[in-house]
């Protein structure tokens, strides 16, 4: 057993779990009148509710305990000061200082100078590009961005992207994403521009990545062979990186060149110089928009007691789904269909951060850390996996996102009809269904076949829906910069919430390394023309397999 | 206990298991070496490797006595010949049949004479179409065509066009796809699109889906108010249904109307005239590849002994990461970028089917049945997700797809390096690492940031990657038409197979019809003014939120 699963704070929880796990959330309802306010949040414009999970008073009590136990509020601090709460890598995590505005001090050295000066770079960059001052090699303004990263230096953007498109103006350039090994897509893509209008975003951390600088290489030969020349280069390609050596290696003009840090994580770097796709698309006053709206939602976790807090509740709630009630998977579901990229943006930010096996001490841990996060955008997925979420085996907790207002009143229609399937959602996940013959008239396409009484009988047990399946509501006024900044930092929040809780380092990812050194071995083995026999009997016969059928 | 969790065979498949879980898949090939030979198939060309699993030979023999138990092969019989096996809707489920050559029977009719008409009316269809020869009201050959439809209607032909790019041919015409409620992505789509060389397909199986109607009618109106008359709507609208009165009251022309049947599921319809967007896309002799490609699959399906057979076992496999190592999800990992879609395509076919708590008795089921289906594309998903499934606690079960034979020669390279990064990570995945000094060395990122000798001690414990993780590798000559068509029926039939180990109907899915009925009373509600209170306190308030803030 380990020190938390041992501490009184966890003990409690697993006690209390026992009479929870009998409740009915309906039946919880029924007893407290005052239930949605006591288990709802408000922030600015974004609503939180948390009640129809099985918790009570005591529930959120015993939580909030388990947080002070694990020192949350200190832990908080130490990583908004710029301690090396990154220890497995010797650094900060300061993802947060990107959007401040005071000092911030990185062995003894503040780094906010650093960050407006890339910030002020940025701006001079987009607004010259935007304006027509910067223009392409035959003198024309740009048109179009193609950003080239992967992970971090893509999911951010190209979700931001996407969720603000509304905000575009007629001084945006289309913005387009090379990230995969895929040769096809990238001609596509290519196919449909103009070398002399368009601008080359490569970003990469380290500037070595193999498959961006694959693609940065195979994207540069085509620039130079439909027009541009090396001269050229320079204008047409920008890079973002803490490597400048690198990058000038690469070609790139040092005023292209935007830097950012190594306290600066790939999967929290979209408020740095990675977002400039999303400046190039939305302006950057949309942009410093997005870095208010996280920057308030920071001040709303350091300084607002944890009982109050959103990204403590939220990360809390996880903790009870994920810890007491064993859930190995969480839906994430936009019922906004501009935030269709959320799942997989939050796919990288929960998974890579906390799934996590060695504590901070180094000891193996013997308890869950991060779930399974999946998801996809609400109306589609009714029509494909929810039927697993109403009548599967499994509880699958998930969090309902949308917005109130649409942004074009054209389409109030359209906007109402998805809201009610927002809220309808999550209240049958909790009713359910007594499966009974004037529900069942109600429901099934009478239109196509008659139902006739006898199989009505027959059937009625597979039309039970137990209902009690616990979600979380997050509603807010409007898509726009400010609430998506605040929404994102309240999830980059929930996650370190439970990294504090589990005791492990959300910043790391050595996990990944020993597929990339593998890949090294295998390529060259790939390019012999011998059968393999160096590895397992599996991995030499899929590679045999390739080489007889390549 | 039911009557699954008492039988003779699940009782010696648990005993088993306490057995096996303390294997691991290292020791299980250091000691026979013709495991590899003994855990994989092959048919045509599609190799399915599941040796990286924690089994040998007893546990094979105890799934396919399981198999037996359960009446497989007497299943298999009964769905290909027409009974009733989705019985809780009275109706076959033969999406089998409309790949098939010979007669099949339903209620004493022969379903393959329509099944023929159909697809010769597609045939007409798309020749005189792809030919030029139907061409749009201003005399203009179809350039465009827009697929309406949401579930089955899009995620197959939405998947199986991306996947199939590589065969289109002058004679293709590009596809759109429009599903989800989404007026700014309907708005982005129609703005491209020339209205005199556009088709739209609306594909809906009752001709009344909410979110389709809603979209077909403000592309009819888009259409009528940008140089299209009433007239016109008859050449350039065609509904896929089996509900052609429906269909007729929207203003489709017979000729444009392409039935199916009740005995074809949503999500087992891309094989029907739901596939003519597709048809469209890549022409008639690939789409008959397609069908061809199936076909195989359902001949190996039905006469191969069980031990040799590709979904048998694919299906089984899946039943022991569920059933007996407790596996609540199974991640979809295409490392061919074409099959991007394939992860949701497959979160429906099989969430849907088998996400399901009623056995065919009606009893509630008393052991997990479909588990959560997720994931992406591999290499992307490298830089995201994959350290929870390298570092993370719990173990996930994952199927990597990839192709051998690149279709464009040029892309040889890139193609190399996506299969190094295949065949490593299902060993990294296996082997693991002991996260000792010198695999750190290779594999810290030292360019960016030195690592001194005492971090690297103490870091050590983070670097330690278990392995012992289960995979399933397939892995096929080419991604061509007849291999996909063969690919997604490997996985139809696993998914019925698994069903029927669980004594469960795959082919309703009654646990989706709640949340829309409710969702009618609530767009009643959320049109009046007043403050909603006829729901919980949390939909209630919810709803209420909204009213203040639309």
């Amino acid at each position: 057993m380990s020190i938390l699963t041992l501490s009184p704070a966890w003990r409690a929880l697993e006690a209390h779990h026992e009479i929870m796990r009998q409740q009915s959330l309906c039946n919880l309802f029924a007893q407290d009148t005052q239930r949605f306010n006591k288990f709802s949040l408000q922030f600015n414009n974004i609503l939180l509710d948390y009640s129809k999970h099985p918790i009570n008073t005591q529930t959120v009590d015993l939580l909030l305990s388990l947080a002070r136990q694990q020192d949350l509020s200190n832990a908080i601090t130490r990583m908004f000061q710029g301690d090396k709460v990154n220890d497995t890598e010797d650094r900060a995590a300061l993802h947060s200082a990107l959007r401040q505005e005071n000092s911030v001090t990185v062995d003894g050295f503040n780094v906010m100078p650093n960050i407006k000066k890339v910030l002020a770079k940025m701006d001079q960059f987009v607004t010259a590009v935007q304006q027509g001052k910067l223009r392409g090699y035959s003198g024309q303004p740009f048109t179009d961005v193609v950003n080239i990263g992967i992970g971090g230096s893509n999911l951010g953007p190209a979700m931001v992207t996407e969720a603000l498109k509304s905000y575009r103006s007629h001084h945006s350039l289309a913005t387009h994403f090379i990230s995969d090994i895929d040769s096809t897509h990238l001609s596509e893509i290519l196919q449909k521009l103009n070398p002399e209008t368009t601008l080359f975003i490569i970003a990469s951390k380290t500037f070595t990545t193999q498959e961006t600088m694959i693609n940065a290489r195979a994207v540069q030969d085509w620039f130079l062979t439909h027009g541009g020349t090396t001269k050229d280069t320079k204008n047409h390609f920008i890079a973002v990186s803490s490597n400048p050596v690198e990058a000038e290696k690469f070609g790139i003009h040092s005023d292209n060149l935007f830097e950012f840090w190594d306290w600066v994580g790939g999967r929290y770097s979209l408020w740095s110089a990675i977002g400039l796709p999303i400046a190039l698309a939305i302006g950057m006053s949309n942009f410093y928009l997005l870095l208010a709206g996280a920057r308030a939602m920071d001040q709303h976790f350091t300084t607002t007691p944890l009982a109050e807090n959103l990204p403590v509740m939220l990360g809390l709630i996880g903790i009870w789904q994920i810890n007491f009630f064993g859930a190995q998977s969480h839906a994430i579901l936009p019922y906004d269909p501009a935030l269709r990229n959320l799942p997989a943006y939050l796919q990288q930010l929960e998974m890579e951060s906390n799934g996590k096996r060695t504590d901070r001490n180094g000891n193996e841990v013997d308890y869950m850390t991060g779930a399974v996060i999946w998801g996809g955008q609400g109306i589609s997925s009714q029509h494909s996996f929810y039927q697993l979420l109403h009548q599967g085996t499994q509880t699958i907790s998930a969090d309902f996102l949308m917005s109130c207002k649409s942004h074009h009143p054209a389409n109030k229609n359209h906007k109402l009809l998805s809201l009610a399937h927002y809220f309808a959602q999550t209240e049958a996940m909790m009713r359910g269904d007594n499966g009974d013959q004037k529900n069942t008239q109600l429901t099934t396409k009478s239109s196509i076949k008659q139902v006739t009484e006898s199989s009505l009988k027959a059937t009625s047990p597979h039309k039970i829906i137990p209902g009690n399946r616990p979600t979380t509501s997050i509603l807010f006024k409007q898509l726009d910069p400010k609430t998506l900044g605040a929404l994102i930092a309240l999830y980059e929040h929930k996650v370190f919430v439970q990294s504090v809780i589990w005791n492990i380092n959300p910043f790391d990812q050595w996990g990944v390394e020993l597929g990339k050194k593998l890949a090294g071995i295998i390529l060259t083995e790939l390019e012999e023309s011998a059968p393999v026999t160096s590895h397992d009997a599996s991995t030499n016969g899929l590679m045999n397999y390739f080489k007889l059928n390549q």
